[in-house]
């Protein structure tokens, strides 16, 4: 592990540590990839051992041979108690654990495996933990960014006149693999499946999903009713791209619409106000804003033009207008109505304001930000007007 | 729904009502994506309520206007009990939950929100009804296999000199897709990773991976070490592609290798051996084959060739050489040493006798076969020679 990695990762567990002895805790047991990632900055199938003070124990499954003096080989957490009797290190009574990740399976084992101590849900805690980013994660956001710019500006060259969006995804796909895209697009909770972003064309912007995304679509299997759907792109019908942005392991997120041939004047107008609210919202944004200013902003400008019918989907309606980003597309905050949360400094955030026009498309753009003390450092530095394929 | 679809959906359900009868439980609820889909014939984000007898309820937070009257629309899971005494139904005291697949926080609230009802796991038994497929289903792992051998017969065409491992992926993921591939690869597990398969050449097939698949490589992520990792195909390596089956929602397996140039004599004479235990399992399996037994005949052919150290990897082994497919790619029967399953009518297996050669690369095939009574039928109908690229 370089020096910098390993900075970084300490720092990421002292403010873990503290949110165990602030909970009154013996210790947290982490099991889940990324939060795996985010403390030890490599992944594996086993359980990371963490006291309020000195250094993990990693009890680990597999793989075999990890160069890490911190690592103890099991092979399945019952062997725990004994390992940690041997290493002198007391048996946890009260334990923090990725309750929103482990399964219920999971947790009934390892709760068993250490003799039974009280669990406590600490995902919530780590995901806020991990919404504030260290200059070193706020730079692989800013490159992913980058790369995701790269590619978002080849795309009217993979378009070509009487494609379908599926077709047109597949090339752009492909472009983000030769771009280093890892392929995987981690998100958090239960109903989050997508496979590499969402593609939008026509009134398939309309199909509503059961996954908890911005906008829906259809989908080409009933196992992922989410995107593009086969939809032949034709003139007067919008696009909207919302490929993903993980080019490294903390992504940014950035949507972009497209016109076939000439775009209506309503989308032209429609996209604008998205455009509009954006940079009122970047305007008014900076360390202390309430988040759920920024939604009552956007609904505000949206009433004022009477385009409430459209914003957001039309027959499902999401109500929030962005998120944080980082290990995954959906962090904490969330621009809610009704959110408490406050923007930080280091906070990464998308903002989304979208809109979905019957008989037309969706328009919009979205941007990724970082949050400083004085207001919005925006890294999705692309082309916002509707851009037109020919 | 057509008939077709509600016919076999209706099958499915008889079978869990048995499962919930024989488990003197008053109900199961059914909320992961895979099962919903296998019982209703599509996903939504909600909870199906099934009694041992009559229709299943199902309780949809989204989307909203799905047309089918088993439907009753709900924000949260809270309202569960009050929309059953409603509807003149009781509220379950002894519950079958898939605890393997639902978090623990899940679990938790749903509990609560049941009125504390006693839960049992039935992922399990799910997974095990489900590995005795129909002839519909079994339809749709014989076309997506069909459409899978068609992919990898476009591997040659698609592989150029100086390529890398990585580089060659892309161009066979984009294939994928243009066939159908879904993109997601469904996994059973919470250390199952992946995407779109793996692809290993030369000594990266020796690089130990924290995932339970058959054999690891180094990928190109600290957050997804798997698979490809960017190689320089060169004269003298091996490739092996065992990427998706996933062209319909049920699907197949599929390994196929190459030769980079001529293949050295040690790595032509592997690939037979990989082959041969493939023809002699064939050869003995049929209804009532002990799953254990298949395993035991392959690694007695393997010492018999002296080959042990090679057989399922080098640094880190996998001790198993088969498994189930369908709507995950990890379904029952697991062909290992002390599996306790036989083979039953209507399974679909995948066998993967693989080598890992030091300093040449990864050897062998793997098939998708469908159970019947007097043995195999084979699928993937696909060359099974080590093929060369040049």
């Amino acid at each position: 592990m370089n020096n910098l990695l390993k900075k970084e990762t300490d720092t990421r567990l002292r403010k873990l540590q503290q949110t165990i002895s602030d909970a009154n805790a013996d210790a947290c047991i982490i099991t889940s990839s990324v939060n795996q990632f985010w403390l030890c900055g490599y992944i594996f199938d086993g359980y990371m051992l963490l006291f309020p003070e000195g250094d993990p124990v990693l009890f680990v499954k597999r793989p075999a041979g990890i160069t890490d003096e911190r690592v103890i080989q099991i092979r399945k957490p019952e062997q725990i108690p004994d390992m940690l009797r041997d290493a002198d290190l007391p048996l946890p009574k009260r334990v923090l654990i990725e309750s929103d990740l482990l399964s219920y399976s999971s947790v009934m084992r390892l709760q068993a495996a250490l003799e039974m101590p009280e669990v406590i849900n600490v995902s919530g805690e780590i995901r806020r933990l991990r919404s504030v980013k260290s200059e070193y994660e706020l730079n692989q956001i800013r490159e992913s960014a980058r790369i995701h710019t790269k590619v978002y500006e080849l795309i009217p060259s993979l378009y070509r006149r009487g494609m379908t969006d599926l077709e047109l995804q597949i090339e752009i796909e492909r472009e983000m693999r030769l771009h280093g895209s890892v392929g995987i697009f981690r998100s958090f909770g239960e109903n989050m499946d997508i496979f590499m972003g969402s593609m939008l064309a026509g009134d398939n912007a309309q199909a509503v999903s059961p996954f908890d995304y911005a906008l829906g679509g259809a989908g080409t299997s009933p196992l992922l009713p989410l995107g593009a759907n086969g939809t032949k792109m034709l003139p007067g019908m919008t696009l909207m791209v919302d490929m993903a942005g993980n080019y490294r392991p903390w992504m940014d997120d950035m949507s972009r619409t497209f016109a076939i041939g000439e775009a209506p004047d309503i989308a032209l107008k429609t996209h604008q106000l998205s455009i509009d609210i954006v940079r009122a919202i970047e305007q008014s944004s900076r360390v202390g804003t309430p988040c759920a200013n920024l939604y009552l902003m956007a609904e505000e400008m949206v009433k004022e033009k009477g385009m409430q019918r459209y914003f957001m989907g039309t027959r499902q309606q999401a109500k929030f207008i962005g998120h944080g980003v980082g290990l995954e597309i959906n962090e904490p905050p969330v621009l809610t109505p009704r959110s408490r949360e406050i923007l930080e400094s280091g906070m990464a955030i998308a903002l989304e304001p979208k809109f979905v026009l019957p008989g037309i498309g969706p328009v919009g753009i979205e941007n990724s930000y970082i949050v400083h003390e004085n207001g919005l450092e925006k890294i999705t530095l692309c082309e916002e007007t509707l851009i037109v394929l020919s």
